[in-house]
């Protein structure tokens, strides 16, 4: 398949056909939130393991009226039949065989699980297992936008970016891109419990995570090689970074508190100016004056991302905290945006949504 | 100020300029949230006492780039000239003089105080105080859309609904229009915080209301003159309900819990088919099959109303049960649907966005 | 068994030894909370299906140090020869064989799930199912400590209440004692989700219950009967009621507001002083003066009953609110409670810590 | 005054008797309900500004029966001769004339506001104002327990911790003994609401606090400076730590996340023998296996301290985290703590409360 004539058969038709499998999962739910409503595209199938036969506003009531078409399950040859574009929600280590059916079938793919993110099978084995589709992997493009725009254009698979790489890595690219950076950067991170998907697991239950904060998988969490692999590929040599996930008892938000040594104090201006000139075209990127730090609810339901900075002489680090929605901007929001590059349309179409506010 | 001249002079405009005065408060601020995404409108003034002289989105990080217009001191001869149109986010109590001024400078305006609700300038006493506009509260429409469409459409003045009213109307109103009720209709009514508005007080603090819930204002609370108005109205006989709010640990939406005798017990299927005809055109309300009963989040942030009843033969109790987001379709949402319908547009313009869940 | 002898075996002895079976589910380890601190017991056997073989403190780092014994499988000779009492907080419906054992071994048994509670056969086939030890349920005395005090002093079998039949028939009992009660009363009831006890369910992960509220089992809840067995027998006649329990994004509290009509309208004087007689003696049970509500903070994690009341001369309907900590008062606390009975020891031995507020 | 006549004065009655100013704060309410369990101590005079004349159970209905006296304003001569302990519970720069009015009058005085926390009158200016009581600063002594026992046992004056200080300092206290920290540490702090206090402040209110998560006051928290200095005395020499604190959507518990850069990589098992040699007589610092991190809930409501680590050798750092209550080890059950040592108690008396937990 040649994108060029890919787009071209698009254009003939004024509605772009599109499959989301795994449609009940959270990423899947958003990602119908925002597609309903998108002006260009038609959603044409959903699927769902555990609800086939039913339909989504079963399951999900506010989409009664908005989305009433029944859940199937995974028919590789109908979907490539019927839809233009698959959006693929489903569990990591499980997508990759749904989404080589898929480009074996000529269509183009935006996978958000982790199974395409990492491009090297060695990488994937040691934080997963071993890949049963390696050759994908180098095909595949790292969905983080406003870093990889051109690729994603023409890319057939995208690996839209975990939640957790999105925050980290949008507050730190200047400062790699600028080779500014001294040591090994900490990233103290705190996501809101939708994130973790939708669970049943007891330690997810409302009784456990209420009233609870702690820390887990604190440095051996699998977003580790994920950021690492995207900081490298900006610094243009290797990067290690510590990253230290929490989880807060609230449903929606990442913030990303990063804590950066320099190879030399900054002065504040230039600071701004890197983080401005770097997101000068990114419409979606927020950046703060210097000392003002965003918070996650002032992102919440948009695709934003706000980033805030402040250099301590004192500690010298520079801290560096970046506010998103970890289904919107971490997922089903920073999917259609790539959409959006992939069909030539308008980066912010369909995900004009201002964040829910209070 | 006749509305048809009005109109003409608006059609000829491409674009309604909007004043939103009070608009740091969370009904305010819920305004410009859908307001800013309105194809029709254009938010000129927006005024704050506290702020005056701020930009919004200072206060509102999440409206910058969307919204960023300086809030200003109410000047009504400058909104009276550069506004086609004022909603008044006000408090109760000190709205009915701003209205009241803009009224004798011919413009339209969407009240969401409580100071135009109640017809009676007696009945306003006994629940507020004495009423300084007291000729205009029999101008005013009570601007419940589903019920009063037709006067709001040409109204002047439309006095948008408290959020419990909103509800607890809304579930009702079927069944006192076919004089299906018998005695006292208890409504057991659960709010989110926010529906005490953007507040200082210490009982309304995270440590105080978190892992708490309690009954307010049993029976006393000013909302129970509102609801008996309009149900007494529907029902063309005096009606008596007994009104017991509680707060919710949760930040949007409003549950209405309402006990209801029947003259004779009915049958599901009529009572479907009472609900269904008669919200049979309405875009916003969602009648749930018999026995379903829904729940606050799947109205998040949307201007929907879902509706659910079960009859429970043991009880004689016909129970119903409805949902709101008090912010949306309990304010901000119903006042531009109002709007909507003054301006004769598509009475969903502006309006279609789904509820975020989770 | 004869309870006289019993006791004498047991006073000869300083302390008496406990089994907790079921000690990881939140009813077991609120009772371990709870005895771990009373000084006239020792834990000495602690039971799960799921964790037999690890140390509590794997589970309830909290414990660490106070109870670090190890879970086992239930073996009913072992508990019969080592433990003076038995506390079963076992899952409804495999309760009832266990308990059947311990009390063919002799043992006094404090049973938390719903298996003995309703003495009628027929009734707990039809909102359960058919029951295995149909001649115990004469036996079992219902553990509502206020109202069965003497019974449960001698009991060999005490079926502890359910939460929510706890917080209404405490505040009903002394209407329904007073034969002032005409028709149906209405209980709109409010948990906190610990109620549903250590769950996997999905509609109990936080993602769903957070920023959400809504009605459950409207009508058709198990706590029904037990409710209307209760205030039947202290009316000395059949009453029914209608049960509404909902779901309250918060850990712990009900919240019980019922709504009574009235034979004739009372004297607020005259129900304070019904409320405050029948409550005289009981050092658990906090009458408010009236027109005062309580709130669930008031009450966490205490033994507490508080219980407000307003006549409301318009509606001609008595509200009763009453709040209470599902895990203490409805659950655990009650059950050390009765314990402290059964032994002749003072009622409120161990029970004495007060509301953690904020 | 001498403490050791003092000490034989309190012993030749059976109970202290004690004054708490500043009673209804959060810190105030929680030290009531630690001491009106405490075996040895009768709570004699409360005062509160704002509800001087009111019991205190009016505004904390938890504690009625329980702490029903008078609320006063504060008369110094008063409590001198009715009390014989205060702990003063007051706003910072406020506490500091009652403190010193009360040492002149000779009363032994716990302060839990940070007025006497920094010895330096110098630092104190920089980070609060001019000190009117200089010279009392020499005589202070830092009231965290497990570093400071010995003085506390002897002092006239404790300066209670403040709460981020104290988790901060007894995760890091075993490290600076040893000499094996090098470099800046880096404390990513997460707080819980009540460490605000009881507040009015709009942006504690719940509708922003809830769904939301944001740093604050980043590098340039208050209690940088206490930290630096205890810190600095146990490593005897200038210690400087970056402090970056948090607001988490729950109303108790701090996790202190830390980041600690070596001298040389540790090996697990002698990291563990240091945490547990340094706090091997300590009842309430729980130390978890290497590997392993506490959680606030399991520390909620108790005066436990509970400490976990973990050496990441691909970024040579130690990350410590410790989660406390701030209103028990982060003030009033640390403040008791102090109080049991200074007369002599047992240092776990009154304080054996287990976590409420879920």
């Amino acid at each position: 398949m040649k994108s060029t004539s890919h787009k071209v058969s698009i254009r003939k038709r004024t509605t772009l056909r599109i499959a989301v499998l795994g449609a009940t999962g959270y990423a899947g739910v958003e990602l119908l939130r925002i597609l309903i409503r998108h002006p260009r595209v038609r959603v044409e199938i959903i699927t769902s393991q555990q609800y086939a036969g039913k339909r989504l506003s079963e399951i999900y009531p506010s989409l009664a009226g908005r989305c009433d078409i029944l859940l199937e399950e995974i028919q590789l040859d109908k979907i490539a039949s019927q839809a233009d574009l698959a959006f693929a929600a489903l569990p990591h280590e499980t997508s990759m065989e749904v989404v080589a059916g898929l480009a074996e079938r000529g269509k183009r793919v935006i996978d958000l699980s982790a199974d395409f993110r990492l491009h090297d099978p060695a990488t994937y084995l040691r934080w997963y297992r071993a890949h049963k589709a390696p050759g994908l992997l180098r095909e595949a493009i790292y969905g983080l936008t406003e870093i990889h725009r051109k690729e994603i254009a023409k890319a057939r698979l995208v690996a839209n970016p975990g939640c957790y790489p999105t925050g980290a890595v949008l507050g730190l690219a200047p400062l790699f891109a600028e080779k500014m950076v001294q040591g090994t950067v900490l990233i103290d991170a705190k996501s809101g419990v939708t994130g973790a998907g939708r669970s049943s697991a007891v330690e997810l239950s409302f009784s456990e995570v209420n009233e609870n904060f702690k820390a887990y998988n604190v440095g051996v969490h699998r977003h580790t090689p994920e950021i690492e692999q995207e900081l490298s590929q900006i610094a243009r040599k290797p990067v290690t970074v510590f990253f230290a996930p929490h989880l807060v008892p609230m449903s929606r938000g990442i913030l990303s508190t990063m804590y950066v040594g320099l190879k030399k104090a900054p002065d504040s201006e230039r600071l701004s100016k890197i983080y401005n000139d770097f997101y000068r075209t990114d419409p979606f990127i927020r950046v703060l004056p210097p000392g003002s730090f965003p918070q996650t609810k002032e992102v919440r339901g948009s695709n934003d991302c706000a980033i805030g900075f402040r250099y301590d002489s004192r500690a010298k680090r520079l801290v560096v905290i970046t506010a998103i929605d970890n289904l919107v901007k971490g997922a089903a929001g920073q999917a259609v945006q790539n959409m959006n590059l992939m069909f030539g349309w308008p980066e912010v179409e369909g995900l004009t949504t201002t964040a829910l506010v209070p």
